[in-house]
This record gives structure tokens, C-alpha cells and sequence, in this order.
């Protein structure tokens, strides 16, 4: 059994502050203060350029890559880290899109996260073919899969509602179509079980900033089904990538497997970051922080909903349909989160009237939910959030 | 007149070690190490998701891009950092070739770094329009300049020779024919003086963990001619790139200038670290920093052949045509360069006979290139790079 205390000390987390958000920015790991110091210092200070062999930073993005990939079922030599979600999206479309030549359609939803759609409406731009982005309802994607969409791209937990896609039929059903398809994990990776194995997406990308708690644009992570991989060129063709970089070959020849996803130098610094985090998982069993996530998020539900009657649940209320996060709709949702932010319950806002709150067990526990409640149920009933200073303040991711 | 014992002492460099790999990836600016103890403990540690805004991590890109701009000639507002330099070539060289719809040519040149020219040949492969790249010898590279071709992408220093382009012949001649240049710093960013005002090149791209000291895997810049980046389309567009990234519209629409370079997740933690870097060039005059280049290159170049007859000058060497490092052609060079990093003096190699020495100033003064010059003479006449141990290493730039 997982011992959630233990890890709770694991973090650094401010006092007077119940921390609603980490589906946004997880908080600051002990571990990676110390951690980071000595990259700085042992390594990079005092090994210099050696430090590419000695402290192993070349082969860390694979390192690294196989700890993410234990979190999400993938098999050792699956994963690499490197560049943004953004970057990481680009490289499975361009890839997917080029594995399935004959067919034009992205398909994704209205609910998934903006890049993901920037990204695939600039490689369209790009290629120039007619390809086109459809984005129907969320509920509505398993149904419109048919055998002209190339690729199905999907963020597994909508970043506003938190609604759940059913990815095994999903995946499932885009496979009997022909269609490849892309699961984004960035409210899924820490946060939900995931198994690419058992679910066979061909492609999984995620950040590592959110429920991984890797820091402020910690590096993003890109799956490739193995048996895929070798077939997959990226268009993003970097030195990093290529079969033997150090030869400084005029021509690219794409590296083995996962990794010809690598791109430019890899961020040696922020892996170091990523790295402390990752040692909270060690003794997490996934099942246990669903279960702990799926409990927390039930007394929140109940709590909010039974004393706050402007707040309306604009999650699912069946668990099972539902990432780690719980969000209510309410008109004046943005003043009412600063008014929050004011009182130490940090939670986000995202347009047009969602309030949205991460559940994270790893250092969220009862007691704070229960006082979450209290805060949130005053700043409502009370209408702290009709105060002019909260209505004009920039809100970010 | 730059004080460089100062700026010498800004930077934590190890005991009994002369560093010439600086254009490989400079030292540790002692200021780092707290500046990113800071970051991460009171800004990510105690403003959690708030940082974002409270510690403007948000518009960094920018800020940082501004000090990177001061050493290139960049007006503020017209550099921003992120990603890596194979992504910063990428945009660069998609945006101008959808500039140039009807050339098919991408102009570099053999001795450009591998990564650009594997960036060009994904976007050759993805845009499936018969554009081509051409590699003639850099020394034919002005002549070559026509009008089919779209654009023209050199790294103005060479990685292996030093050898520098004439990058204001190179522009006014591609302007003359119509076809746009991209200028790849990564050599030349606090290496010699850069002015892209006074030469107007279109796209500038460089890296900053080499000459600006910012770290392994160090984020990059791009600088967009101001009167041209309103007219971009990147085809890497991200959320950070988008008008308005916190309206979530489904829809793309390019920030303003040099914004739509902007792409995923800004590297927070790692900028940290590019900031303490730059502080050391507040009170540093690049022209100061050029004359102390050569003057120490000269130096370095008259002790090794006076006193290394097996070892051939490599770098062309008028100082006008050459970078801030002195490259010499050697047959065991790999060998070579072993046995001086086991005797303190760090260099590199590059294939197929190359040792690679970098010239920095900032930390580099004239005794450390009279030791060093001792060493080499000691490595080379007593051939210590015959001794097995040196010839099964891995080198990583």
C-alpha cells in the first residue's frame, strides 16, 4: 500500500497554501534544489564538456525516458525526453501523417489542448496537401473514426471538464479503420493508470510539469510503438537523432528506434529536475494513487456541491469517466479563483467560466480538502469574488 | 577597456584544468548556482503556479532574448529564447522558404554544422516540392548565390576550421539576387562582434551554452528581421506563439513579431541559468573581447607550430577570416586530444583529423595559452598519443 504521507514530505510545499493546481505546475520536489546544485557545480563546473560522457547527460534523455516510461506501461528504450509537448506533437503527426500517405484527415476534438491543434494546422500549412483538422465534440470522436482519418489525436483528460476519453476503444476501433492514432498524456502521465502496451496507441506524447512535478517547462516525453518506430521518420531531423551524430555526416540517417525522436542538445539542466521528481514514483503504485485520487476527488464533489449552490460540476460525476481533476462552472469563475488565490486555495481558471482544481495524492490529503471546502464555500457564499481587485489579473497555465 | 581578470573571476573554473573548449560549452558562471537555487526554491518552491506571472516567467523569453540581442545588434524586441537551435533552423528555414514560394533552392554550405543541414532535409522530405539543399565548399558559397535560390543558411563560423564567412557579402549578394539569409550564430554569439542591423540578415539562430556560457543543452534564440516578422508563418505553431494563448481559441493566429516564434512551454529553470550567464557581458565591450581574441589565437598559433612540427595549422590564419578558435589538422588527433584532456588541457576533436581549441577570453588569459602551449609540445613531441588508452573514446561536441 502506498504510503501518501510519505510521499507528501517528498515536496516543499508553502505554508498557509492548499495547492489545487498541480495538474498545471506540480510543486517543487526536496530533492531537486540539491540535485540541480550538483549538476551545476560536480558536473557541469568541475567535468566541463567531459560531462557529456562522464555524468552520462548524453544518454540521460533515455535514462530518464525509461523512468516516464514505467508510469505509462512502456516498455525500456520506448521513451525520450527532450523538447516541449508542442515539439513532441509535431513529431508524431508529421510521422503519423507520412505513415498513412493516402488519407487527410487529423482527427481530433473541440476539447483538446490548443497546441495540439496549432501544431497540427501549421503541418498542414506545410504540407500543402489538403489535409484537414476536424475537431467534433469530444463524445462525438469515437463514432466519426472511419477510413479516411489518418491519424486520431487525443488528449486522454480534457484540460477544462476532465472528461475521460474511452482510449481503448478508441485506439481500438482507429485500428480497425486503418488510422493511427496519437494518446497525448499530459493530464494522464501521474495522474491515471496508463498502459500503451495494453492499449497499443502508436503514439503517446506528454509534459512532465504537471502531475510528474518536473518543474516550470521541464522537457516533454514521446512513445513510439516499438514496432512502429523503425518505420517512422521525423520531419523534425536534428543531430541528435541521427544513427551516429559524432560521424558529422553531411546526410541524416535516422538513429534506431526511439531514438531518431531526439532533436537538437538535449536540456541537461532541466532533466536534472525532472530526475529528483521522478523518485517520488519509486514505492507509488498507480492503482493506489487512483484509488486515493478518485476518493479525494468524491469529497471534494460532495463537499463543494453540498455547501456552494452557484457552483454547478462541470466534470463528470461517474470517476470512471474522469482524469484527477474536478472542475464547476460558475459566471464569475475567474474573480472567484483569485479571490481563492487570495485565501491560500490555489486552483486555476480557463475560459469561458470553469474553475478547475487538481486532485494530486501525492501531497494532497483529506484534511486539506476539507479546509479547500471551507475557503471555497465562504469565497462563495459570502461573494468575496464580487471584490473589483479580482477582476483584472492575467491567468496562466 | 574590459576588465578581463574580472570577468575571469565571474566564472567557477576547475583547479588544474586549462578550459579551450569553451566554443564547445563554456564554464560555470559562479552566479548560476544561486541564481538557480532562487528560481527553484522561492519562485517555483513558493509561488507555485503564481510564478507565471509574479516572476515573470512568462515573458522571460523575451527579457532574455533582449540581453542576447545587445550582443548581436538586435533592436530589443526582436530576439526571443527557447527550444533548441536545430528547432530555432527549423522556423527559420520554413518560414523562408514559404517567403519564397517559387525557389526551390536551400544554399549551405559542407562545412555547415550537420544539425542545420539535417533540419533542411526534413523540411525538404515533408514539404515534397522539389526544393533541394546544395553543400558547395564554403569558399564558393558567395558565388553560387542566384536567383533560384530561396534561401541561403551558414553558420558564420566554421565548427571545424574556424574559418568565417564574409556574412556582409553574403547578404548584400543574396538581397541582390532575392533570396533571403539565415545566420547561424552559434560561433559567433559573444565569439566576435555581430551587428544583424548593420548586416541585415533575415533570420539569425544561434545556441548559448558555447560562447555564452549558459549551460548544457542551454536554450536557444532566433532574431527576425523586424520589418519581416509580420509577414512569418511558423509552421511550428504553438500555443506560446498564438495571439492571445490564453483565449484557448481552437484556432491558430500568429503573435505579433518575434512572439510567433515562440512555440511550446518556455525552459524556465534553464533560463535561470542563461541569465547569471549573461550577467558577465554587462561590462564586457565585444570589440575589447575581439582584439584580446586574436592577440591570444596569435599567440596560441605562433608557441604550437614553432614547437609542433607534426601538428598543420587548420584555421585559416589571417585573424580577419577565422572565429574565436584555432583549429590543427593532425593524423592521431583524436589520440591527441585524449592525452591533453588526461594532462589538464581540454580540447576537442573532430572528425576525421581535427583538434579543436577554443579561444574565450573571458576566462582565458595569456598564461593558461603559454601552459597550455607547454603541454601540447610535451604531448606531441613525446608522442603520449600512442598510448593504447587514448584511441577508444567517445567525444561529444
Amino acid at each position: 500500500m502506498t504510503d501518501f504521507s510519505r510521499t507528501r514530505d517528498m515536496f516543499d510545499l508553502p505554508k498557509g497554501v492548499i495547492y489545487l493546481d498541480g495538474n498545471s505546475l506540480g510543486p517543487l520536489p526536496r530533492a531537486a534544489t540539491d540535485r540541480m546544485a550538483h549538476r551545476l557545480q560536480n558536473e557541469w563546473g568541475q567535468m566541463l564538456i567531459t560531462g557529456w560522457n562522464k555524468a552520462g547527460w548524453f544518454i540521460e534523455p533515455r535514462k530518464v525516458g525509461d523512468r516516464v516510461g514505467k508510469l505509462i506501461g512502456a516498455p525500456a528504450g520506448s521513451v525520450v525526453m527532450g523538447d516541449t509537448l508542442s515539439i513532441k506533437v509535431h513529431q508524431a503527426l508529421a510521422s503519423a501523417l507520412a505513415l498513412r500517405p493516402d488519407r487527410r484527415v487529423i482527427l481530433s476534438d473541440s476539447g483538446n489542448f490548443p497546441s495540439d491543434l496549432y501544431m497540427a494546422q501549421g503541418i498542414i500549412d506545410t504540407l500543402n496537401q489538403d489535409h484537414r483538422l476536424e475537431t467534433p465534440n469530444p463524445t462525438d470522436v469515437l463514432d466519426r473514426i472511419d477510413t479516411d482519418v489518418a491519424v486520431v489525436m487525443v488528449t486522454e483528460v480534457d484540460y477544462r471538464s476532465g472528461r475521460r476519453h474511452d482510449m481503448a476503444a478508441i485506439v481500438e476501433r482507429a485500428h480497425q479503420k486503418g488510422a493511427l492514432v496519437i494518446w497525448d498524456l499530459a493530464h494522464s502521465a501521474g495522474a491515471v493508470p496508463v498502459d500503451v502496451t495494453a492499449i497499443p496507441a502508436d503514439f503517446a506524447v506528454g509534459c512532465t510539469y504537471k502531475f510528474l512535478n518536473g518543474g516550470p517547462g521541464a522537457p516533454a516525453f514521446i512513445y513510439v510503438r516499438p514496432d512502429l518506430a523503425e518505420n517512422c521518420r521525423p520531419a523534425l531531423s536534428g543531430w541528435m537523432g541521427h544513427e551516429s551524430p559524432f560521424a558529422f555526416d553531411l546526410d541524416y540517417r535516422a538513429g534506431s528506434g526511439i531514438d531518431r525522436m531526439r532533436c537538437g542538445t538535449p536540456p541537461v539542466l532541466a532533466l536534472a529536475a525532472l530526475d529528483a521528481a521522478l523518485d517520488v514514483w519509486d514505492d507509488v503504485d498507480m492503482n493506489d494513487l487512483r484509488a486515493r485520487s478518485i476518493e479525494l476527488s468524491q469529497q471534494f464533489i460532495d463537499g463543494v456541491l453540498a455547501r456552494c449552490p452557484d457552483l454547478t460540476l462541470y466534470s463528470p460525476s461517474d470517476p470512471h469517466q474522469r482524469g484527477s481533476q474536478v472542475s464547476f462552472a460558475f459566471q464569475h469563475g475567474y474573480a472567484a479563483i483569485q479571490a481563492l488565490i487570495d485565501r491560500g486555495v490555489i486552483g486555476d481558471f480557463r475560459a469561458p467560466n470553469i474553475m478547475r482544481f487538481g486532485i494530486t495524492p501525492l501531497y494532497i490529503n483529506d484534511t486539506d480538502i476539507a479546509a479547500a471546502i471551507d475557503i471555497i464555500a465562504d469565497v462563495m457564499n459570502a461573494h468575496a469574488w464580487d471584490d473589483p481587485k479580482y477582476q483584472n489579473r492575467a491567468a496562466v497555465t
